[in-house]
């Protein structure tokens, strides 16, 4: 294969932690730049499938283990990552328990899906294209954006 | 950012000729290796969205500009690339006229869904999905797979 070069790849995860009554999401407060709360996410190894990259950073992040529910969309703003470009797939899933900050999570925190804190990247976008995905089913972006 | 390595993105897109009845999928010859039918698609490059790239691709292989419908799902068993591990990003597309081979396209084919030829890659697979969605309205790979 020629020298080729792509966006770089990652994953996020809109965890839901069912146990609870109503549902929160888990974020993190990210231990490294940038700073602030995110989606719980990050790089795809080489040799590994996407959703595997899912569930492995998630349970790195926040010690839970996921079940993939669905996919809510492709977000790949050239200008969603000031590190560069990185194209995030984003999978919406279920958890129990009792999550842990660990890895590149400095802590947790779980919120309601109508009182989230201002996050990192572009994940408020994907947050509003999650509320609209359990409203109407639309997943997320697709031209015209 | 370190300096990281994930998969190689790429989209692929199934275009229905929506100005025929019955719809037939576009596909193409490939005149690189690995030999065969496939979907149009390629490489997404840096500073594109993937919306884009799809749009641009089918352009570049059919001559045909398409109107992305929505996303079937995302690709990324290792082994499905002969070539290396590339990640794909389907989307569903629409579009009418007369398509034309071009670029990395030898030879340009319209099939019905249920009368594909073999294809490359894992675009079978692929195609089989596309089946199920239009029976269920269920999308793409989610684990377990």
């Amino acid at each position: 294969m020629p020298r080729l070069v792509t966006p770089l790849l990652t994953v996020d995860v809109i965890i839901r932690l069912r146990d609870r009554d109503p549902a929160p999401l888990v974020l993190i407060e990210r231990a490294h730049p940038p700073p602030g709360w995110a989606l719980p996410g990050g790089f795809v190894d080489v040799g590994e499938r996407v959703e595997a990259a899912a569930i492995r950073e998630a349970r790195e992040e926040t010690c839970l283990d996921v079940r993939l529910v669905d996919l809510l969309g492709v977000y790949s703003d050239p200008d969603r990552d000031p590190r560069g470009h990185t194209v995030s797939i984003v999978y919406i899933a279920d958890a129990e328990g009792e999550p842990r900050a660990a890895d590149d999570a400095r802590n947790i925190g779980l919120f309601l899906p109508e009182a989230l804190p201002p996050l990192a990247f572009d994940h408020d976008l994907i947050l509003a294209d999650y509320r609209r995905y359990l409203e109407t089913g639309a997943r997320g972006p697709l031209p015209p954006h």
